[in-house]
């Protein structure tokens, strides 16, 4: 048995280079390559994931597991090694399921599709990019078919981003708290709207990128094992957990962009780096899911980065570092300003009280779409009813309503809804860890985080991808995703914010 | 055939691409890595080296090879395909001679050489370093062994990076060189010396990076397909014709540092950037060797960019740009300072009358230990005795002696002659491109450098590896690689300049 271990993880090791490599060419496409780069790239990156899909799928592989699977049931189920084999029986299974030429079909059609998405956005015209959405709906079902049986068509594809998830949980994680968020969305609306007009004057890049750094350091990303660059959008990616890149973007007439965006994918870095050294070269050696992902990110933005005792710390060297434009503005009016509930069209922009209402919006039409309830033809009118329902405003055009993710163009039916549960997840880590560290908010008041990273550290990130994450936050929080305390939070935010 | 041809051509093309992942991954490790990546990043490299290696080497490359050779000998032997086939063949040859472990031995012994070096360098400690070279040496040896029967040891090195040559070409190449560069330098000593101290001044880092790319984007240097960074070490390096990368290294008391290594890499990547776009993910997609490369680094820094014309119309800039430094240094004063020949221990700080010399002895001091007439151990005396009699100066130590270069750690025994060889090709092309643009030297003057790099991309840069470096400096100037134009060149520049 110990000869078999050892041989799939000489596999799993060569599997999770050939991952990584896979992960550094689309960071230096984003970041560093010349246009003249794609095409070469689009080759590189194809080989690459052959190789590594390949590798993983080998059929000697499968023989290892089968062969492991009794030893790893007579080990402690926390044990690495019986994480690791069931982690990657799973992955096997599913991998080997579906066959390389859909794998490639599929790629090519997204690659395309997203191509005449970015042209149907900018000429504002859905016509042209339904005929694509149609063909990659069909082939998200096709792909459905793969796992047959399941409960819902929808559940093969919440997998890939939520192990163990189904279309049911998520469904009843959602439905109390659409009603709840509208409901206080109205009562916010209600009340006299804050000015944050201060935000959007002229801020000096290089001082945003530095400020950003300063709260990122004190927050305890490693930059001996990690870099912040630019990029369009900001993301994070990582080879292993010794090289955690993350990069913002600093726009100079909005000073909420770079900083909170360098705060939150510093919180999707950290969860990188603390995880377990034991578990690297491995497919364990990751976050568990999205949605504990988005969590962490969530958490170190808004948990931390939109509190008050934050800012209590951190607003006087901003104040500091641009008096002309804040040395007026105090702290109470800032603090409100950066907390502004309005509801927007573009998800991308939108608040804490409006960005699960977008969120909820997605996963119903996707599921929807699959189900064959609704035709892609009808999404446009599906979209706007909904936006007007939810949020009680109707994009002007489809360029800023249904055409404004690039997620469906790739492919991606499936994911929205690990965003809306990270942030529930975020607030539930949140009660815990105002039970397990009493005097939280005063060390964030004096810039002091190692107490928190060290729990998150602790509770979640050393244990990687071990856990399904409907077990991780049972074991963390003692209940699984539960809306009810973002709710509370929500309320007790707003309460004080806008009067209620 | 075709069958088999497209086959080939796929299998090459997917070699290409680990080849180019390959080099991303050091680039990446050099320009951008944090320090707590090199654990996983020589994971990911030993991976990709060892599936490109599995790839090229694989049985059904040979088959294909065998039967396609007869092809290609019907066909034009200037058709790309045909020579495709023979160089494919040569190096699946050679690929194939080394035994993977062979091979996987050295890699290992050669990074332990490189780190104990490093070491040794700083403590000034050669016999800490001995028995790494000798056994570096020996690996060499046997190297060599899996070619025999070979005309001399040498041979199967050099092939290595000159494919084609023999040792005893080189030998015959700078047989008269050696004795005519001794002789000129020592004119050079009787005359007064230069003074070059206003280089050594402090100059604005921002303003010496800016200058030099000003300069290369005049010379053609294509940022689309291209990018530049800062390193420790400058170098060129390309992931296909359209993604080739330089860096250069910035120093703020040294103004001639940043601008002659911009040159000098932007001549490596224009040659790169103008392969024939039908060579791409071949093996002919590359320069022709280390020489020919380096003849188009030097052409740019030397031969364009340490020229009167040049100067003439760039100095004006740099002043501009430094008014306090160089406002009351005169073009012919600038030009002669950064002419100035002065024997030196060291070899990357040498000047074109010096450099050759510094290569000469380090090339016969390889040849006798690939011989046995040397020992390891009698190294620092051999060097110290021929820099004596090359240079007319004695290192007062092995640091700034035996040990000054990475290469022999490295196990790179071989390679030095490359970089005179190239000197000597840089002025045969020049003395071509005279006859052919006779008026050169005024458009230089006006800043016009489009018709060079025409003519350059026209006579070499188009045929990529097509061609062994001998064959293709015949082709372009009617004669194998040659002294004489090097040494009127020489004479030429420093009578004019020391007045000799």
């Amino acid at each position: 048995m110990e000869e078999k271990l050892k041989r799939l993880k000489e596999i799993l090791a060569e599997f999770y280079d050939l991952y990584a490599v896979g992960m550094l060419l689309d960071w230096d496409q984003q970041v560093n390559m010349p246009p003249g780069g794609v095409e070469g790239r689009g080759y590189q990156s194809a080989t690459i994931a052959s190789l590594a899909h390949k590798t993983f799928t080998a059929a000697e592989v499968g023989r290892l597991l089968d062969d492991l699977l009794p030893y790893a049931d007579s080990l402690d189920p926390d044990a690495d090694d019986a994480c690791l084999i069931h982690v990657a029986r799973r992955e096997y299974e599913k991998k080997t399921r579906v066959p390389a030429q859909f794998v490639a079909e599929f790629s090519q059609i997204t690659a395309n599709a997203m191509q005449t998405w970015q042209e149907a956005r900018e000429e504002n015209n859905f016509a042209k990019f339904q005929p694509h959405l149609e063909r990659i709906v069909d082939l998200r079902r096709q792909y459905a078919e793969f796992f047959a049986p399941y409960k819902h068509v929808y559940d093969p594809l919440l997998d890939d981003f939520e192990p163990g998830l189904k279309t049911s949980d998520v469904q009843e994680i959602f439905s109390g708290l659409r009603l709840e968020q509208v409901a206080l969305l109205k009562e916010i609306a209600s009340r006299p709207q804050i000015d944050d007009s201060f935000i959007f004057l002229e801020y000096d890049e290089q001082k945003q990128w530095d400020f950003g750094v300063e709260v990122i350091t004190r927050f305890g990303y490693d930059w001996k094992r990690g870099r912040q660059d630019r990029s369009a959008h900001p993301f994070t990616t990582n080879f292993g957990a010794n090289d955690v890149r993350i990069t913002t973007r600093v726009h100079k007439d909005n000073l909420a962009s770079a900083a909170f965006s360098s705060m939150h994918e510093a919180g999707h870095a950290m969860y990188e780096q603390g995880v377990d050294p034991a578990l690297a070269r491995t497919v364990l050696c990751s976050g568990a899911s999205l949605a504990l992902h988005e969590s962490q990110s969530r958490l170190w933005e808004n948990l931390v980065g939109r509190s008050l005792p934050f800012w209590e710390r951190f607003y006087p060297r901003l104040q500091q570092q641009f008096p002309v434009q804040l040395g007026r503005i105090d702290l109470w009016t800032f603090y409100k300003g950066i907390n502004k509930v309005e509801p927007s069209l573009v998800r991308v922009e939108s608040d804490e009280a409006t960005y699960n209402l977008h969120i909820m919006l997605r996963l119903e039409l996707e599921i929807a779409l699959m189900e064959g309830t609704l035709l892609v033809k009808d999404l446009p009118e599906s979209w706007n009813a909904r936006m007007q329902e939810y949020l009680g405003v109707t994009p002007p055009n489809d360029a800023k309503g249904v055409l404004q993710d690039i997620h469906w163009s790739g492919g991606m039916i499936g994911y929205f809804s690990t965003y809306a549960l990270g942030n529930l997840v975020s607030v539930q880590l949140w009660e815990k860890i105002l039970q397990d560290i009493p005097d939280v908010e005063v060390q964030i008041r004096a810039g002091e985080f190692a107490a928190l990273l060290g729990w998150l550290r602790e509770k979640l990130h050393r244990h990687g991808a071990k856990y399904e994450p409907q077990v991780l936050v049972q074991r963390i929080t003692g209940s699984k995703i539960d809306p009810a305390p973002y709710l509370r939070y929500l309320r007790r935010k707003y309460r004080a914010i806008y009067g209620l």
